[in-house]
């Protein structure tokens, strides 16, 4: 067997107490499997908003500069001084980067389980996946179907559990349809694709023409333009049709949040028969899960007394509901993988191409329909 | 018997679709009692910061001028067109005002549950009691212990009730210690002897150093002054020593809610061992349950992604717990109606007085400290 993967490249995040943010790309060595591990050969991995946050913390990428060698590349960039506060549990603490990806397995640990994985396609989750190698032990590892590319099966975890949670949240907080912002991302697709399967109504959330375009041409119902002037009648009135009280943000900073919990007070008042100056007594909840707007979120509270608004994070929801559960959910996303589940990405670098200041401006973006890939065995 | 029951006065409040408030001030026939009724001359009813929501609705109030006559007085004022929509469910209706007061029971139907209440005085809950009378069911009747006055029984309900929900809901939802702002307030200062009382850590939070006296003086351990420099670290230093992931806040809009959610972030983060991305896993929930400030609410997230902010109203609260629950937390504050649940008035006005502009003026402010009280029976 090939001993290449002893060492590789590690992409790792650093801000220092000083107020700077490193990133670099050291070759390490690759643990050696245990006897229920394998390495994985990392192919595919996916630059998710919420890997993003751990690689640029709080730092100012407008102050990005090349700060390495070509032999070994790095980038700093200065974290501002009112924000180094909330980075308090990572200062100088050099971190690798990447949740989720997918890859082939290139050695084994000597157990019967761990060797029958040798050559295998699998998905992994588990971080560091922005690492040529990966030594992880069998359990973080899906197989996929024979045939499979990794860069199909990249994005098996964060996305597809994301969105089939909501789906799961939604039924057991009692509500009975969906409303979603950034909808034409790759997870608001992911998730249109589910509601149509199974049968959910969704309210989507954009904010350009085209994107609206794209949403209805995949068979989106509800979609909602918040660019538009009549953003809040729109969006009132689909929720008066959908009676969806539960919403999911990606966005987190600004207006909106408020504005959907306005516009379901309206529709849930304009099904009540006797005023009340508390408002509607049915509960209205959004959940944030996402950062696309770091700036502060802004209430206007004309939507009563029943509502809540809240952090919504994957990892604790399965927590919540289980391992048996969590496995349900698993199952579906490996049976629907090209189908429902698939990811779309515009680009695919390697990791080099990840620390060059043009290509960092451009994934840091989170432009709605771009999603980049980074493949590391290609360095 | 006396009829002199059979007429009385009713504040009323009524905004128009043309967007004008109008308080006013008729005769009205008093309904005679059903067998299982009484009715009561209201001597005391306070003026809540939730019955001035529906007696002033969104109106501006510094557009208020008097409107009526010596004999009917009468106030109006104008209602901002872009607020009018929050007023649609009320629009156009005249509507009594007045959650809760005390008075002397005058008639009474023919039950002899009903008879048996005759000249007592009671405490009663059920809107409408800035009247001079009013025909309520036996059921929403307390009847106080000899010798009370109608004054010290008219605030038996709304303040007492959420002070001590505040408390059980921190119970239910697995917390352990409390954060109140607007704390110097009448209900803030029931607060802090409950909790005092049940040996529970309340973290005060007010906005000036006289308030920040007054509490320390009634016991308080924990005062932060929101408009001190060292605010946020006197808070966190509060939140970390107590423990408290649980604050009720009463004024709604500005950076206070997110300010403790940060805070309480901050406490829980200078006790975690390892860094991560998303923040602590402790839950932080903050309930607005009043709007002191109706601005709108701006939350800069740097608390991770385990918080919550809702909306918090005392019926749904005891719906949830149910009668037998709400009837014990209806008599400990009758128990302890002259200690732990004792409220103070600055000034006792009648009906017209209540419609007077510069009074009007002065209980509008919603001065911390400063408690109006409207004794219907003066006229």
């Amino acid at each position: 067997m090939s001993t290449d993967w002893q060492t590789g490249l590690q992409l790792r995040s650093l801000i220092t107490k000083g107020g700077e943010l490193r990133i670099s790309l050291p070759r390490i060595p690759t643990p050696a499997p245990g006897a229920e591990e394998v390495v994985v050969r990392i192919e595919a991995s996916p630059l998710n908003p919420s890997d993003l946050g751990l690689l640029f913390g709080v730092a100012d990428m407008s102050t990005a500069k090349v700060a390495g060698t070509p032999a070994e590349p790095a980038i700093t960039a200065t974290v501002p001084e009112k924000l180094l506060r909330a980075m308090t549990g990572r200062l100088d603490e050099s971190m690798p980067v990447g949740n989720e990806g997918a890859g082939v397995v290139v050695a084994a640990g000597s157990s019967p389980a761990a060797q029958a994985l040798i050559g295998k396609t699998v998905a992994v989750l588990g971080g560091a996946m922005y690492s040529q190698y990966r030594t992880l032990n069998i359990r973080q590892c899906m197989v996929l179907p024979e045939g499979t590319k990794p860069a199909e099966g990249a994005s098996c975890f964060v996305n597809p559990l994301t969105a089939l949670g909501m789906v799961e949240t939604m039924r057991r907080e009692g509500h009975t349809a969906l409303v979603h912002t950034a909808a034409a991302s790759n997870l608001g697709q992911m998730l249109n694709r589910i509601c149509l399967k199974d049968g959910v109504n969704l309210v989507n959330i954009v904010r350009k023409p085209d994107q609206e375009a794209l949403l209805r041409s995949l068979g989106a119902k509800y979609v909602c333009n918040s660019s538009a002037p009549s953003f809040m009648e729109d969006l009132t009135k689909a929720l008066i049709e959908t009676g969806a009280t539960l919403a999911f943000d990606a966005i987190g900073g600004g207006k909106l949040a408020g504005q959907i919990l306005s516009c379901m007070e309206a529709a849930a008042v304009a099904k009540m028969k006797e005023y009340s100056r508390y408002g509607s007594p049915t509960h209205k909840q959004v959940y944030i899960y996402g950062m696309l707007d770091r700036g502060p979120t802004e209430l206007t509270r004309n939507f009563g007394m029943a509502w809540g608004l809240g952090g919504w994070l994957l990892t604790p929801f399965l927590q919540k509901i289980g391992p048996a559960e969590t496995q349900k959910l698993r199952e579906r996303v490996v049976a629907e993988l090209r189908t429902t589940f698939a990811s779309r990405y515009t680009k695919e670098i390697s990791l080099r191409e990840a620390l060059d200041p043009a290509t960092m401006a451009a994934y840091a973006k989170f432009g709605t329909g771009e999603k980049f890939l980074i493949n590391p065995s290609r360095g």
